[in-house]
């Protein structure tokens, strides 16, 4: 499967993309922005493509051309379900691997995707982020399809890193991998007040990066319940 | 909450239920049998209760007496979903625990429950029963209700078996019971031709406990990808 350009981020604006290429960038963020903000304020269900476009004053086809569903508006993070089956592909097979190469890599991978969201400020709205999800079976429906790709990107990468490793282990991981998003996702909102005013960031990022060794812990040698 | 009487499986028909009882048992596994049947052969969602009740004669509030929502009809192994916390309550806690004492006690469980199924012949329409699940949005909605009651029970468990548990951990592990049931799950269908006539049981149930031997092991020892 081809990788997209998103999966190694947005391009560095100062070098290397044109001043065309940066406008496009411009009107794609605005536009998923101002689709995100509409769809937690008023449900994913009660928007309409052609009201974000009214809102982002831009044609209604414009918004198509860089969006072709409108889910893509919503779960804009390629690199959320991309990301781990790349990481795994960048992990060399050493010549005497000692095992755990590929969970320590995905360990890694996670972390940062975290930091970053908390540290760009998604932490205000993660709330709102969730709950606009669960109320709508678009957007749940959406969201299991990419975790299903996620997975089966996974054990792509997985297999044609070390064609060695069994089909059945490799599809446990991804499934692993998309367990321990799920609960830690869960930490976080358990982590995180009601409302964001005031918190702790620094305090809430410790405490999920010390959530994040456990569950990978977890994953490298075993659970012992 | 409450255990179910269905928890311990369907009641000795030769002792200690009445003949009243076991004629509503028998009438219930009949609906249920028969909705399952007609929801296969033409989808869960061109079925109505009405022609269920009247495929098994019986009145429509008859059906609904024994079955609150049709969903209910198809998805009648509440074992599947109480069982893991059932065996996890069951499980008791060492004087001196060596750890891994309620994964095994999973391992057994799962392996119990899948052999029943395999001796039981519902062999035969196992890959009916998933495709019906994943044509209809309303089964797929109901099974990821009872995969996140399935969670919540087990977490529940395992904090009420031993207190000194972490949270997190007790919800990873429910988490990667769920992904280990979704893995050999894929296996059996792997495992599985399309038509099952001549299919070599024992063949199958011993590649599927190879397989269930490997996921379980990998979740006490860990995944040294």
């Amino acid at each position: 499967m081809e990788m997209t350009p998103e999966l190694h981020g947005t391009p560095d604006v100062e070098t290397g993309v044109g001043r065309r290429e940066r406008k496009k960038l411009r009107t794609r963020q605005l536009i998923s922005d101002l689709a995100t903000e509409m769809f937690m304020e008023r449900g994913f269900d009660h928007v309409t493509v052609a009201e974000v476009a009214k809102a982002a004053d831009v044609a209604v086809q414009t918004v198509f051309n860089h969006f072709p569903a409108k889910e893509d508006l919503f779960f804009d993070a390629q690199d959320w379900w991309q990301g781990p089956a790349q990481a795994i592909r960048e992990t060399p097979v050493p010549a005497a691997p000692a095992g755990g190469e590929v969970v320590d890599a995905l360990e890694k991978h996670y972390l940062q995707g975290i930091r970053g969201r908390l540290r760009s400020g998604q932490l205000a709205t993660w709330k709102a982020f969730a709950r606009t999800i669960e109320e709508s079976p678009a957007l749940l429906a959406r969201r299991r399809r990419n975790a299903e790709e996620m997975e089966a990107l996974m054990v792509e990468a997985l297999l044609e890193r070390d064609p060695r490793v069994s089909p059945l282990l490799a599809q446990l991981l991804a499934a692993q991998y998309a367990a321990a998003q799920k609960v830690l996702e869960a930490e976080l909102a358990r982590l995180l007040p009601d409302s964001p005013n005031g918190v702790q960031l620094a305090h809430v990022e410790e405490a999920l990066e010390q959530a994040v060794s456990a569950v990978f812990g977890a994953l490298r040698h075993g659970l012992r319940l």
